[in-house]
């Protein structure tokens, strides 16, 4: 036997909360909070979202099973560490049971991180992963959140995960830890039908995009042993099961994305959506995202003037735009670690056959196709970019370490510099 | 709209414990308990699989971490009410802070069952499903349940189900509920390497069952709405969810069970094996199976002299070999239900192509053909059992509502006698 600190991994995890999915779903979130024997809840929810009418629906179906319960719309729209403040500031104003978050991977993730300081003392920094925070890992027991995702995208009622931008620091930064995973996750595609054709194309992107990077991720028998077993990243690489699920999620969205961007009241392609939205979080979720993710962060947090359709007015680049922009030259560069892999993807997104000859360029083709045709900028520039900021740019991806642990190449800062230029 | 009553179902519902899967796995459990911050706790297996040492493994491993440990290991291999309360008995004779169950579904619902009676007052029948027993939901917490499953097959260490043999009642019965779902599934390979060829092909045969009952169940939709939706059936229905795992699931039982069986030390195929029986946990578990176990509890409650090579000296029809000898004869009559999706499975599970000309016999056929590869019983006699049994068999077949609710034609006593018939 080798010496253990050459042993390579041989386990992976998997975890995923309790699922309720269908039309209607959301009207059981009354009985459900009931059944766990919560007597309070508090909603949480953006007022982009609250307009939809959704947040009150959950509030009167907590109401009719006897419940106390308010809505908070003030979530922002990429969370910041002054709008989570706010946010537990009102949840503090009293005591609650339970927590429920409708809407988009900011409801959620900010839901996630209320619940964390409405139950624990300290502030965010505490909690947030090192080297930005102090990494504590929360020590008394939290409420139970329920996760109502309405935007087919984020996985972040699934995931551990709870993503916040630092505003003084001008970084996105996380806090993850199993006891922030939602009790239970609501699907109702129907919650979905009145999204913007722009928000439908980002969001599916981003699904797109968490399929891709888990299922070309670092394999997670690729890796060394870890000395602490009880100490594993984040991402655990990918695996059987992550496989299988990211199969069946590519294939959702080949067939289904294109419908859902133009034809939003398709209430099929609304469900495959959210179908596969559900296996990108359920599924794969601790698989790993890779380097796209990684570029995500400082493409959205250095952002300029950039204002994007069908979102808030303000200046923000929607993660799964920022996601999907390096998203072809990503894996024109991932290629080589896994051939095979990459034309698979190509072929179940596409309903096309490719061979070795297409090679590297097969999968950031059939992403290029899709990406102009349901109109996702396709380049930095677009974004305001130049070649002047490439150095900042690849400094932030350098930071996103739970990301860079799972690219399946190794990688150095030219590689990323190159990403970043051939995605101008 | 047309009244509720009419409304058909359009939710369904998933869940699984987080699963930690690969070499090496069954070696973390002394961390992962010391973890939960449990300060003991009780391994439960039983003869058999003591002697294979994996037992003992794991209480060196939580002694290591620093926690008491002791090894309760007269699990009976087929639990009955009474052999529950031997286990019971002894559990109570201290306070422990966390169970781990080692073994076949045996030792996985013989945990449940101690979980739930050392947490709660009154006794077993209590509990179970009317109207067999008195359903009553547990109302205080549980402990800690790992499920190490060693046999891939049963599964249960995803499900939330205990089933039991009730002595005096000469009945197979369960007790569910989502308590009762393990916290943690550890599946380690390894631990499956050294079953005997029988167990192997029995528990694979349980496998492979899961897969196509789910496949084949009754659809979650085409179910009637529930008038409470918190009082919906253990069994969900077929779904997309399920469809995924269930596929998987075939696939690699169709590649590899066979090779488990004839070459044990092949740890591809016993891998394989551990990673389908996992897919039918974590995967499709609560879709729901239907008239092969439906058919199963009474074949095994009803055993005279039948003994089981590979098994115990003592009459019983493992799980396995007690599912599998209908299922030919029950995919024949369940195949107008769906023919597109019984050829599928067949093509699936052999690798061949099958075209409606194949029609009904194309899945019996493939079953067969495996289960002689194997060495499965194909027929009742082998156990003994005659024409004038299959009065009972029916009798014991249409108490089983949990599964007959999800079988996917509508059923009568003379379905199910015509079933028994054919598989003598
Ligand atoms: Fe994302
Ligand atoms: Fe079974």
């Amino acid at each position: 036997m080798l010496p253990d600190i050459h042993r390579n991994e041989s386990v992976f995890t998997w975890a995923a909360p309790p699922l309720k999915f269908g039309h209607g779903a959301i009207d059981e979130i009354g009985a459900e909070v009931a059944a766990m024997g919560a007597k309070s809840a508090l909603v949480l929810t953006d007022p982009g979202v609250r307009g939809t009418g959704f947040p009150d629906r959950v509030r009167e179906g907590l109401l009719g099973a006897g419940l106390k319960a308010e809505v908070f719309d003030r979530v922002a729209v990429e969370p910041t560490d002054r709008s989570i403040a706010e946010a537990v500031a009102f949840a503090r104003e009293r005591e609650w049971d339970c927590f429920v978050a409708v809407g988009g991977g900011s409801a959620i993730d900010t839901a996630k991180a209320v619940n964390l300081l409405t139950t624990h003392p300290g502030d965010l920094l505490d909690f947030v992963t090192p080297p930005i925070g102090a990494g504590k890992a929360p020590w008394l027991p939290l409420k139970p959140l329920i996760a109502v995702p309405t935007t087919a995208g984020t996985g972040s009622e699934s995931t551990t995960i709870c993503v916040v931008d630092l505003l003084d620091l001008h970084l996105k930064a996380g806090v993850s830890h199993p006891k922030l995973r939602p009790s239970l996750a609501v699907v109702d595609p129907v919650t979905t039908m009145s999204l913007p054709p722009q928000v439908t194309a980002a969001s599916g992107m981003d699904v797109l995009c968490h399929a891709l990077e888990s299922f070309t991720s670092l394999r997670y028998d690729a890796k060394p042993a870890p000395e602490d077993p009880m100490r594993r990243p984040a991402f655990c690489g990918g695996n059987p099961i992550s496989d299988t699920w990211c199969e069946a999620a590519l294939r959702l969205v080949g067939q289904s994305l294109r419908k859902a961007v133009c034809s939003g009241r398709d209430l099929g392609a609304r469900s495959a959506m959210a179908l596969a939205s559900t296996y990108a979080g359920t599924g794969f979720g601790n698989a790993g995202t890779h380097l796209p993710h990684a570029n995500a962060y400082p493409i959205a947090g250095a952002v300029r003037g950039y204002r994007a359709e069908g979102y808030p007015e303000m200046p923000m680049v929607p993660h799964g735009q920022a996601v999907s922009v390096t998203a072809p030259a990503v894996f024109r560069w991932t290629y080589p670690a896994d051939p095979e892999r990459h034309l698979r993807a190509a072929e179940i997104l596409s309903g096309q056959r490719f061979t070795a000859t297409d090679g590297a360029e097969a999968l950031p083709q059939v992403l290029t196709e899709l990406m102009r045709d349901i109109e996702i900028p396709a380049g930095l520039r677009g974004f305001g970019y130049t070649e002047d900021d490439i150095d900042t740019l690849t400094e932030g991806t350098l930071k996103q370490t739970r990301q860079l642990a799972v690219v399946p190449r190794p990688l150095d800062r030219r590689a990323v510099a190159a990403v970043f230029s051939a995605s101008l």
